[in-house]
């Protein structure tokens, strides 16, 4: 008797244990990465390029939603498949699409977008959430 | 005399301490991130997208030059500048150029692209090297 109750409490007790690791599992936030990238207008013109990267870094440098970040440049590398036309490519992560969200809506943001979008010709975004 | 001297020594001091600085952010490896969009033939066949996922989760969980990965699908986010058309996209970053190369030439990579290749129509990349 004993050993049944002792049998039916750890079926109980790895029951519940796999209903929390699923509800763990579905309300875990996803990542979100907002990859950006930048063709500008003059994109030799190097007054304009350290505007950009100014005003840009001043930006990611100081958001309160970005978790990681790179700017960069187009790489070295050179295959049919890859697309090198561009001046900039912006990649964040963020923790969640809501902090992605707030990120959009900072004052900083829209004080970057104010400050440089007249040194681009077009802006192409791809924004992605995670399913690792 | 004492005085001057020790005027010299710190300017000395201070010199080297600049080149030795100069000379790390020079040999510093920039960050390379490595952007992949696919859109696969029939991104609504879900043994497709299950074979996808699991020759790309094999390759990517076992490949010895990652720094860090993102494997996701187009976000919710629907702006005029945002392409939300492909079916998956991998970012990758590594420490270096030289990192990323040796990745590309994984005998895993190379079994994932033998795998999978028949499920794409387009595979789009970006490559970026850090400026920051």
């Amino acid at each position: 008797m004993r050993k049944l109750f002792l049998i039916i409490t750890l079926i109980s007790l790895f029951s519940n244990l796999t209903t929390a690791f699923a509800q763990e599992q579905s309300s875990k936030p996803k990542q979100f990465v907002h990859t950006v990238f930048f063709w500008l207008k003059n994109p030799d013109d190097q007054s304009a390029r350290a505007s950009f990267e100014k005003s840009l870094t001043t930006f990611i440098n100081n958001s309160k939603f970005i978790q990681t970040k790179h700017l960069g440049v187009p790489a070295a590398t050179n295959r049919d498949v890859i697309d090198r036309s561009y001046t900039y490519c912006l990649s964040l992560t963020f923790r969640s699409k809501a902090d992605q969200d707030k990120y959009q809506a900072e004052d900083l943001h829209l004080v970057f977008i104010k400050e440089s979008e007249s040194l681009w010709k077009k802006v192409l975004v791809y924004d992605s959430e995670s399913i690792l």
